[in-house]
């Protein structure tokens, strides 16, 4: 029965190859930081409103003027046709039928054009809310040519991933061997005729984590785009901050899953302090171990905008293609509107740190 | 051999039907609530007092004025006749045998009046303590009809259900498809001719979770009736507050056994702020996760001036019907009284947070 | 292989019988305190000093101006017979042995003046350290018969326990059906002629838990005897202050090994308030899960002029009799001088809470 | 597959005699300092810092004006040949050709001079960076002929362990009955014609664990040697103010892999306070449960010039011999490389307390 993230990851699992599991399921290192991303928010505990007369809630949160129906975004996350064979399309039609945000990543298994016209099709109101995530490459003419691709597809941000200079470390993947997409799968928005250096024989475009890239590589972002930009990974205070400073319009407080650096704090924990340095100038929106309507009711008590899932999709995705991502957006919306309703919300915006209560001394088990 | 609640809850989970047994031994999500409302006891260590020459020790408290033996009431639950043929009746026989205190649900399987006449039959003054709890529902006629009833059965207060603006989510029930009550078996409190919207084919009416509800519905209740009110299930210091302000007359700290929110607070948590809060005005009972002698202590040793068990009540019904819930009343009432004494306090009156020591630092497993 | 007290434990299991093995193994409701006063020694860190060239550790310490050979006293506990034939000779025969002081127990199943004889047998210079423990009985022409008795035959000290106003339930003895002693042993010191009320019709009187007793009971006694009294079980620094008014001579910080009442703090955590309140008019010893030398200097730390043992002993004489008690007090020494010259410190004097470090964040299992 | 430490350590475990494993392996009393070291550091979260461009990252650290490829070096460790019939030899060819610090034991199965020589052999540039740990021997003719040969043979420092005044209780090798080194094996630095007291009789000198030894000692070695001193094992900061007082020119924070002391405090917890009390004016390293890439960023970040890594190696050693070491090394250098790019950091010297996010409310399994 699929009343839970954690029973749709359970059929997941038993229809992935369990190499595939292991690539969507695992993390770097000890997996710590994984497994803190979901056990930090149990640890804060709510404190509910009561007799508040919010019968009719609204889940609707808006980001950069446009409305999404609840404050629960798909995030960025490879290899959808690894999951599915309807792969990305089927994402995108569960998102754009949910009337939420889907955030394409670059690294995707179907082009940003082909995604972008499948969610017009399906969304309510054929404007579909899509962001585009991308690594900035060092090739810049390449990443610029990206970049007009997405405007031109109809992309209304761009979700830099600035917590990769280098690649994670995946341990299961090293010891399962798993290092190329099968035959007949690549990453579609690579491929083209004039391969930079680093292109492989395939015709298919390596993705370069580029340590060299600093804040001027925003900047030259910055001035060749007016979509909104978005960091993804920024954790440290101080780097929101800077990231206000250079136009950034909104942060992605992650940790990439726990998929890069193992010992990272967890996201529901970093994220008073990067609330605290933008000081509203700018929306933060996190992902980090979403799992539960009241996990999601926690990140925004301490101040995120929306949150973005990414495992329960692809769980979804994998037992169901669009119709599985459908069944685990509506679990959350459904999850979030009851634990709103309890908490004597009627939205969102009656959402803050009152709802907080005090943290237990020791641990709790989940 | 029944030394413990724990002894009592294995003897209930061997003779009940399983679903019959998740249905009162579950909760909301992944229960962590339900279980933090018993490992939160724990963690607030016990500091005795010596030499108090108290070998008469006293448990009766005083709750509007009425007088009961001992500091633990029986808090309201549905459905007893699921877990004993002999149900609410049995229930408020060893209430009423005990001298303690019944809250009545709304939700009995059994007629207020029928359970109240029980009472008077057994308790030894012929005024047994009974107090009824009600979700205030929307047709306003009918809850005003339920209010004069139980005014007229000789109920002494009302206790009005904040924490359920919609229904929790109990996966346990979900997954074991309970739905309905079993053939024979209603909420007899419900049934009339008269019913309004909502009300099913089966001539009984549904008990209406009522989102809209707010603080003006309170002020309705204040105005329609002289019985004392109490709030269950408000757990906020700021709701705390206003219900000193709107006339409410006692607050029962609940988090409805982890069954609506999973994530809440547990009660024990919850209590030093609410008992701040209302600074001595209205009287402050708590419920969720009460299993021993010491947790009665430590809840007084916060501010509450009594205490409620929901769950080890039934298992005492499920295994003897009145005789059952005697027993467990009996070992509370036995084990609050030995760790009173061991305490060096003479009753509930003595206990105040000089009992309580340092927290641990790290964890105490159960 | 008898290395650690858990060895001596495991040995003693075996050739004890089950329902005995549980009277001394086992502790009132969860056992959650016993179990804490074991793992709240290991949440202090200790910090060693270097370079103190520290070769020739002296262990001893003094009590009333009595030498002890070290830091680690014999607790006092009932019915050593039941452990091994020889009882409480066998024990007091170790301590003589080792130097150290023997608290004997009013429910020892040999009389005192024997266990005294049997003491300065052995004890290297004919004059070993003994102190009695009793409960304070309602026959007060009684207690004064004991303990005119005790003067007679040498004992130093009288250590009075005050935390058992009534029995603790001990929920193993309970599931055991152990209750009285087999037939051949009984409480030596409590069989007499002029048996009062409360006296068994076997000619042996019962301890009575009193809980009429007050600090006047403890004015009394100081008026009838000179030698210095102890309380056993004053947890509470405000206690502690009391205990210094009534002109009590020293404290024995004891939660009865958990046995009287489940949730009290561990006597480590309770300690370092007690200390603080008697600011050194007074010696503090301490009981309670001490296993290890570094428990000991962990106590000595936070302010305990010595720590007293009592299930590691039993372990000792089931296993071994006197040669098997002598073996873990050896096994102390042993382990407390390895911890001294560790830490850098030339004996008990060196000690101080310099040498805790800070706290972990988290737990540590054991 | 060799991808952990704890891949080295299960290969490790299964070739070596369960003895010797255990030898090395093991810890003194319960292990809890040993298992503390390990997951103390998880408690410290990192907080990366983004768009720092460093693409190339430094890994080098200087120490005494030498350069060390990398902040890890070999912690000094007994017995290499019990691990690997090559010893020694093996290990100091791999820190050579990974050009970094070896610091040899004294009770190396090797000689220091033949140690020397083949390091030379290996090094990179000829000149390897080599330490000699010893413990300053009661017979000091015998100690400065000691320091003399190690000078000699072009160690550039002396490491006093001060942690072992007298010899840890490690109850696996007391179990194990492991005593001696086999036939064949000897503490080579030790051999010698003319043995003072406490010489066995195979000619082969007894290590003297020296609790005479006070800081005279040090001032004694001070004055006949101008190689830099460090103290291996003060873990209190006023040790380490003291240190300072006398001339000694470095630290390194160690419990002895919680080989001495159990109880003590895990080395990063420790760590703190020591580099607060030397304030910069001597460098101090860390030894200790490091075994992943970000251990060595948490000890940088509060203060750690570098860490050295003992069981690490021994486990590599036994697995494959100087190849094996080498692969740990290596390991450690990717792991360190890459956590440093992860954090934004170009090398050691970026790296500070900054990177340190909030310590999480609860513990985090590893």
């Amino acid at each position: 029965m699929r009343l839970t993230v954690a029973d749709f990851e359970a059929e997941a699992r038993a229809v992935l190859d369990p190499v595939h599991y292991d690539f969507f399921a695992g993390a770097a290192g000890d997996e710590s930081t994984r497994q803190a991303n979901e056990t930090a928010f149990d640890r804060l505990r709510l404190l509910p409103r009561i007799l508040r007369g919010n019968d009719k809630r609204d889940l609707g949160v808006s980001l950069f003027g446009r409305a999404l129906s609840m404050p629960v975004a798909i995030a960025p996350t490879a290899f959808h046709r690894l999951a599915h064979p309807d792969g990305e399309l089927a994402t995108t039609r569960a998102a754009a039928e949910a009337s939420t945000l889907m955030i394409v990543a670059m690294a995707a298994t179907t082009t940003l054009e082909q995604i972008a016209e499948e969610a017009r099709k399906y969304a309510t109101d054929g404007d579909p809310a899509l962001w585009f995530q991308l690594y900035l490459q060092p090739d810049l003419a390449f990443t610029e040519s990206l970049i007009r691709r997405a405007e031109g597809a109809g992309y209304q941000a761009l979700v830099v991933t600035v917590d990769s200079p280098v690649f994670g470390r995946r341990e299961r993947d090293h010891r399962n061997g798993f290092r190329d997409l099968p035959p007949g799968l690549r990453c579609e928005n690579l491929v083209g005729d004039e391969l930079g250096p680093g292109g492989s024989g395939s015709g298919v475009r390596d993705i370069v984590m580029d340590a060299t890239m600093t804040w001027e590589r925003i900047d030259w972002l910055r001035a060749i785009t007016r979509l909104p930009i978005l960091l993804k990974g920024a954790l440290h205070p101080e780097d929101a901050r800077l990231a206000v400073r250079h136009g950034v319009d909104g942060l992605l407080v992650s940790n990439h899953g726990g998929r890069q650096l193992d010992g990272v704090a967890a996201t529901i924990e970093a994220l008073p302090a990067v609330v605290a340095a933008v000081a509203g100038r700018i929306p933060v929106l996190l992902d980090g171990g979403v799992r539960r309507g009241t996990d999601v009711v926690r990140a925004l008590a301490l101040g995120a905008v929306a949150v973005a899932v990414g495992r329960p999709v692809l769980w979804g995705l994998a037992v169901g293609g669009a119709a599985g991502v459908g069944e685990v957006l509506e679990l959350f919306r459904d999850d979030v509107d009851r634990a709103l309703a309890l908490c004597g919300a009627a939205g969102p915006r009656d959402v803050d740190a009152g709802l907080l209560g005090p943290a237990p001394a020791g641990p709790l088990s989940r």
